[in-house]
């Protein structure tokens, strides 16, 4: 039987682009936002911050963001057992295309570029599985969708929820034993 | 209804890598051959020619390749009809994110940056019509397979198969006669 397919996204799910949001953030408006002030919404979604969101259209931003703990080795895991594409929305940023190749060359040299897709609207991705942070990609996602938790989608209760790596890994772990009548 | 997709390919379907192919084969192996002579295969596939194909991994080269004729205008129409979707196998050039975007920024602004895809593998790729030079990509696709001429697949007789863009323009014509119940 084929394996199943993991679309899985980046920024805010492997990648933490948070750190870097916050300097940019701090730069321009002189202070740094505690998690509880941007509950609810992106950074850059707090009154007079929307030039922030520029930053994301600089060469490098995305070169050097850390991973998120725990990916590297449940991605890995998860590879033994299903197809893993990762899915990334970066059409919008031109400069971020290279700077994701090499980034995820460095951080997960273990999924072939032929598993790597950069696009703009999902909703052409087929897959089994997707994993995102993003509601919209997976309102339209005819898999599973599993909502990895971020500041911006904490009042979402549509979706299967993962709030770090260890509730996917756990998920799957679900996923497997329902599929080969285990318990 | 929501309007049917179309996946579009872009070397040797939209962009025609050939002239730039072929400049590069004279510069390396001091002649340059005739289309009889690379019938059947890609022009980098002649014997003692597998150098050839490393010009793909210039910064630069997909940044100004002319556009197949007749693919404007016809695009241009499809949109009207249908979702359409850019989707290249992009994935193993590094140098060619910046110059697809920009080439097709240039010579596709028409095409929103949501409905482009660079990819490795197009399994993943959800629509109803994929037009496209390679038979692989057809063989694995889900939908309606368009296999556009190229010299490395002249041999292949699976596929319905256009020849030029006047080719697709009929094509397209013929299915809008059969959803509508023309003629």
């Amino acid at each position: 039987m084929a394996k199943q397919r993991i679309a899985l996204d980046m920024d805010e799910v492997i990648a933490d682009v948070r750190p870097k949001l916050l300097d940019a953030f701090e730069q321009l408006m002189g202070w740094r936002p505690s998690r509880e002030e941007y509950a609810g919404k992106k950074i850059y979604d707090l009154a007079g911050a929307a030039e922030v969101r520029n930053v994301l259209h600089t060469k490098g931003f995305f070169a050097d963001l850390p991973v998120m703990p725990g990916s590297r080795e449940v991605v890995r895991e998860l590879m033994e057992d299903y197809e893993l594409f990762i899915i990334t929305a970066a059409m919008e940023f031109r400069f971020s295309f290279e700077d994701k190749y090499d980034w995820l060359a460095t951080n997960f040299p273990f999924i072939p570029w032929k598993n790597i897709v950069f696009c703009g609207d999902k909703r052409i991705i087929q897959a089994d599985y997707m994993i995102d942070d993003h509601v919209r990609n997976l309102e339209t996602f005819g898999g599973k969708g599993l909502l990895y938790t971020a500041s911006h989608n904490l009042a979402e209760t549509r979706f299967r929820r993962v709030n770090d790596w260890e509730d996917v890994r756990t998920f799957f772990e679900e996923e497997k034993k329902i599929r080969t009548g285990g318990y």
